[in-house]
């Protein structure tokens, strides 16, 4: 498999760092070609805007992010930065985000990689979304770190189901450009749990990425479970309550 | 009341742009105080790291975002534009958040405003969250546009319940830091309205800005619904199902 690591944190001793280090060392010792985005080194710049285009704007009176990033990928006036992201994610059979959740979400360097390097007319378009996504075939995963406990992130716990907090990313960016979903390996408060608790995480961690083919995918429900109006239908609605991951 | 819109578009001739201005047009005739951080404009940097903080660093060899910005805060040495922004969100008594949802969540300039100006110390600490958050009185509310329909975004809908999908902001950001939340004013597609239908949503949006009082705020169970592990109380769970907005 060829991998990439998309690494949001600003410090590469922290635990973050060690999870990314020992990705790399796993999949490489398994024979995957693994590249690592590292966006604090690399000093990405995570605004969309105007400066994403080469060139002349479709519409310079109207800045519509849609309109121009079709435009510029179809025409090949996409900013180098960001084609050099495509290129990876391209390139990538299994998609890792490595990052410290913050405000209960990614760093903004990391939901910027998204706003631009996802962009439309190449992670997606008219048509092409859930099972006909783009990136149907890949395979995606976060990994990450929090600041609170498992009990805080569990379905009745104050901060939410992890999977609901994480279900922008899981269901709105991965599964929507067509990703299969891996559930999500999190770290809770690796700075409270002392040196054996943070080699007892990295040991799980080498064992998750040593068997990702036994790992069940996150559940979504396939597109024939939707009427035209993108609706769960009735009886499968009956079935399941409300949609989330199980 | 003093208000402060925290204004994240490209394009000041956006639907978010006409959302923005409504708000200030409607809430200044009515004798209110707006301030609007239109972080485009401002070019806002998103990224938090080490240049958050003025001067030397607690620990220069390993960069911890939540223990530089809390001596950061303590001692005054908090970067200026992030400072200007704190004392803006101090005056306020209400706080908006105006932005297009992109990938399922804020664009990256809004979410590292997010991550820069909700600094340890300033908008979060130990002992103070959720009911004892630090900004205990003040009330906050998004004014979002979206990609597509009022129907994906249904609790039985391909993207998800939009209070699911806007949970981290919610639950997360305004009310883990202590505030009231309004319902969520969303609009749905504005391109694809036309002119009709993008002044009827501008309409129904003065009025709620008109009658803020009378809206209910969002549900959160309050602090003595969770047990000492910060899940919810075995009868409050049976009650109530999982935690969720209702």
């Amino acid at each position: 498999m060829n991998v990439l690591i998309v690494y949001a944190h600003p410090e590469p001793k922290s635990f973050n760092g060690a999870m990314k280090d020992t990705a790399v060392e796993v999949l490489t010792a398994r024979g995957h070609e693994v590249v690592v985005s590292d966006l604090y080194a690399m000093g990405f710049q995570p605004v969309a805007g105007p400066a994403d285009v080469e060139g002349n704007l479709i519409n310079p009176d109207f800045f519509s992010l849609a309109t121009e990033q079709t435009a510029a990928y179809d025409g090949g006036r996409t900013a180098p930065d960001i084609v050099g992201e495509m290129e990876k994610l391209k390139r990538a059979d299994l998609l890792i985000f490595q990052f410290p959740i913050w405000w209960f979400g990614m760093p903004a360097i990391l939901k910027g990689w998204a706003d631009r390097v996802f962009a439309r007319g190449f992670a997606y378009m008219a048509g092409r979304k859930y099972d006909t996504g783009m990136f149907k075939g890949k395979l995606a995963m976060v990994a990450c770190t929090t600041g609170t406990s498992a009990d805080t992130y569990a379905p009745d716990g104050i901060d939410g189901d992890v999977l609901t907090v994480l279900w922008p990313l899981h269901n709105g960016l991965f599964r929507y450009s067509g990703f299969d979903v891996l559930p999500p390996f999190v770290v809770y408060m690796p700075g409270r749990v002392g040196d054996d608790g943070r080699n007892t995480y990295l040991e799980a961690y080498r064992k998750r990425l040593g068997g990702l083919d036994a790992v069940p995918r996150l559940f979504f429900h396939p597109a024939e479970d939707y009427g035209p109006n993108e609706r769960l239908r009735p009886g499968v609605l009956a079935r399941s309550g409300v949609q989330r991951n199980v």
